[in-house]
């Protein structure tokens, strides 16, 4: 069986989790703790970072980008598991906008806000790392806001954030909000269209595992796992 | 004809002007100042960032990642062009590590270091943002020496940076390297399978239109263009 060596609260983990748990692929978790180095998970890949898969492909597959193309590479292959479901789907233009999109979140996105915020309130309590800076949290927070407002205009156009259908763009988004809404940093009534949106990926079963960890001694605030929020 | 906007000393920009030079499509270049907000940019990508390239699918295609991946879907129709160039090649395990050292270059080598060695020393002059902060540049210099050292050591094994062929992350590598080179910042005696790897890279034609470009009152040194360097 696949195993995929991922942290709970690693957005790009939390990305291939829900892109393995929508194609219904059965997989083990290996929790890997990010701010230790790992001798093990180096011999996979050599970046050392998160996610990695092993036992899918002939070597491991390493970072959300490889990982996430093969899976949609092999996803027909994957078809009688659940033939419906296509996460980069459409021509080649559509899959283009996927892509920027699945990008955005899961580079500008990241960089932006959620790896400040996730590094300074939860990393640095995990690590022994002392006590968060205020300033980076002020800029995690005030770029948190205009991704939202960025999230809220794509949904104001369409369903789902690269069309009408779900995509590796959603998941990729979810995996960031996710982890910031585990942390309380999401007001959900301050942002009625994005709010509509997660609703609707929080009842696919894909997100249930990802819903019920838990990071040691850091529980989320009670409305976290609730469908109706 | 599809126009690039696109960046000079933008690292992103030449990975995908590179791509573009192996295939043979013919391109315009419609060069942006990244330092500047630009409204004609953003209404083509809501991000702001480079490349964009407009007049070749049905939307303008955004970044490295959604850019990359479209020519190498389109490459067999543009077969005719090149009928031998695959930058993205073999099974779904080759192409998995094509893919994991290409975002190696693209995210992890750029943030590392040359984002930090770029901005201190060519962004602030050209924007007028003042003098560059030494331990910026002190840590970017170690990050280089160390993702240099593991250019060597992939080499040692291999021909090309991800196999037996050159691929997309030779191209994504030889994008980051070629931007500090500019800067003065690669000492080749020190790394002769580097230097050996570039010196084949840089002979080829798609190399030309990179190297002849100039960024005003930044020469690059006088090496820099000499295939015998």
């Amino acid at each position: 069986m696949p195993a995929l060596y991922s942290f709970a609260l690693c957005p790009d983990s939390r990305f291939i989790q829900l892109i393995l748990g929508e194609l219904g692929v059965d997989y083990e978790v290996e929790e890997t703790k990010p701010w230790v180095w790992d001798e093990a998970l180096a011999a996979l890949n050599p970046a050392g970072t998160l996610p990695v898969i092993v036992d899918m492909a002939e070597k491991p597959l390493c970072g959300s980008y490889a990982i996430s193309e093969y899976l949609a590479e092999v996803t027909p292959a994957l078809k009688s598991l659940r033939p419906q479901m296509e996460l980069l789907y459409g021509d080649a233009a559509q899959r283009g906008e996927i892509r920027r999109v699945t990008e955005w979140f899961l580079v500008k996105f990241h960089k932006d806000t959620s790896s400040l915020l996730l590094d300074e309130i939860l990393l640095k309590n995990l690590s022994g790392g002392g006590e968060p800076d205020m300033e980076t949290l002020r800029t995690g927070r005030e770029n948190l806001t205009y991704h939202l407002s960025y999230m809220t205009h794509l949904l104001q156009q369409q369903p789902w954030l690269a069309g009408e259908q779900v995509s590796m763009a959603d998941l990729a988004a979810a995996a960031q909000l996710s982890c910031l809404d585990y942390i309380s940093h999401i007001r959900w009534k301050d942002i009625p269209e994005v709010k509509e949106w997660y609703s609707r990926l929080k009842s696919r079963p894909s997100f249930r595992p990802m819903l019920a960890a838990r990071v040691g001694g850091n529980p989320p605030p009670s409305y976290y796992t609730d469908l109706d929020f």
